[in-house]
């Protein structure tokens, strides 16, 4: 979380803007927590183009919750799509299956989820009610940097995004898409909140055994308050979305992150030390997972990194290795500063 | 929420406690963060005397969507009793009727529920998976202040209650208890964590329709950390629970709510110009909702509350009149100032 967003937090905790009571105190249906919502909506939109024919929902449960929420309101005709192109994907397949007939339309696990199967090669159903896409994997570091054109792919089926893990490092190309869903811990910031956003014509839709409170018809026709919704999150998300607005909105992260990236992968690319294994087409820019080639160094290097104060390199246990998440909120000197280090412990241990 | 504990959040926003992160850049999986979780689960079993054969889970969605959870995981005999006493147990039966069988226990709505069938006339049915009630209806102001004794009743079905707008004001009998469940923006403070209390023999019987991340088995297992977790709503609800403590502990808050319900009830039970219409023996200590005799007096009544800075005393829409919500966090000096006015406004309007 960017420091600034921190203390504007606590300096409003006891007494949001003269209003006498802090955001936590307040009730979701009075009019200062009903503005603090309207804006938080109004920027996200104007941050990510989201065109006026979709709505933006908060919800909870995260994108976990999402894998079935998602079947939930939009497989009513008993079949999806998923492309399987790591750890996340494959989850929402497995919990698709609880609703619905799953297709998976590529299967990346044969290549160790280090390479895509171009979308042209995707077996798509004639018939599905969404094709699932997980556009960042966040523990294989593998990054959809153009989102597939169903259409000109021969699928009528709305393409249905998971975002979580680098929602806002770049604008979407909202006419491919026609749901959109994250988990806020990543780039957004609080845990607690998940973002939806749907397009109005696949509303109302739901399954019978959907619950009320993850029906996305219930949720957009209470503006997102059918129940009590996280008040405190959805305010810190509206204070990230204008620190967004600060530094020159998407467009302008997305540039920075791209830099970040570069930095990083050239630098792994060109070492004899160290390697990331992700095909460069699908390279995420958030989550940089790579390996020692020597992997009896690790140990000493966590221990190098630590003392540096870099912290939470070690790579998921699925994937064993390093990873670096250079989120949004990590400054392009964070990078740096890590490439340094990668820099003089490969020449210190040559 | 006490001014002490948002205080505290405010110091702690940025650096928690010298770790040099705030709690909202915690990796769940950190040991800080673990520290923060662990804690509040041992505070609170501590504080209502939970015994060690219940777990403690912190979920999301608030109760309404435990209204659908509690069923996707408890109603595997196909039947369930509800005991309609308000508009929240209204609910719960309601949306309980997608996964099983509703037997309605009893039925308030004709006495507008103001009342409520003694449980000894209630119809239980003999294969019922769990016997679901409300033990304080917040919109009617209406509580149990014994929970029913199934077994004494001739059912063998757990108790289910829906403890959200009483919870930590009183002791709860465990004895009676099969899972309770309860949002948290009420007594505990964060809109967006739920609390569930369920007893480990009901763990592990969800419906195969149970999303994976409302599971109580799958949640339990994962030590509520299967999907990311609402860090900061749990860090402060930790917060709550030591405020808590500092009060004395529950059975001192209870003294406190028995005397500010009584000052409250005494003053509209001698009045003639101010009524609550409650059955004494289910008047809320939480949820006070009472009436102007002459309602044509409303507008102006809440215009000298305002003034006074006495707020949101107007009543739910669906029953009208004005209401008290005097949960823990209000002192005994916060109703005195509610008294004062009613005596000031019935003496003037006179």
């Amino acid at each position: 979380m960017p420091v600034e967003v921190l203390q504007q937090a606590a300096a409003e905790m006891t007494d949001w803007r003269g209003s006498g009571m802090g955001v936590m105190e307040m009730s979701h249906r009075g009019k200062e927590f009903i503005g603090i919502y309207e804006q938080a909506v109004a920027d996200l939109r104007a941050l990510l183009a989201i065109p006026s024919e979709f709505r933006i929902l908060f919800m909870q449960g995260g994108g976990i919750a999402e894998n079935a929420i998602v079947p939930l309101n939009l497989s009513r005709a008993g079949r999806v799509d998923v492309a399987v192109t790591g750890s996340w994907s494959q989850k929402s397949a497995a919990e698709a299956q609880r609703y619905c007939s799953v297709n998976v339309a590529c299967d990346a696990s044969a290549q160790d989820f280090r390479d895509v199967p171009s979308p042209a090669q995707w077996r798509l159903s004639a018939d599905a009610s969404y094709v699932h896409v997980c556009t960042n994997e966040t523990i294989h570091g593998v990054e959809f940097h153009e989102l597939p054109d169903l259409r000109a792919l021969g699928s009528n089926a709305p393409l249905v995004i998971d975002f979580s893990s680098h929602v806002l490092s770049r604008p979407v190309d909202w006419s491919r898409v026609g749901l959109a869903f994250g988990g806020a811990q990543k780039n957004i910031g609080p845990a607690g909140v998940t973002l939806v956003v749907v397009r109005e014509d696949l509303i109302g839709h739901a399954l019978p055994i959907c619950p009320s409170a993850f029906d996305y018809a219930t949720v957009a026709k209470h503006d997102s308050m059918y129940n009590t919704p996280p008040t405190f999150g959805i305010y810190m998300a509206g204070l990230i979305f204008q620190w967004i607005q600060r530094q020159g909105g998407v467009a302008a992260l997305q540039a920075r992150n791209i830099a970040k990236a570069q930095l990083l992968y050239d630098f792994l690319d060109q070492s004899a030390f160290f390697e990331n294994r992700v095909s460069p087409a699908w390279r995420s820019r958030m989550n940089v997972p790579f390996f020692l080639k020597d992997e009896s160094r690790n140990e000493a290097f966590l221990a190098g990194a630590k003392a540096r104060g870099l912290l939470q390199l070690k790579g998921h246990k699925s994937v064993g290795g390093m990873r670096a998440s250079i989120y949004n909120a990590m400054p392009l000197e964070g990078v740096q500063a890590l490439v340094d280090y990668l820099r003089e412990f490969e020449k210190e241990q040559a």
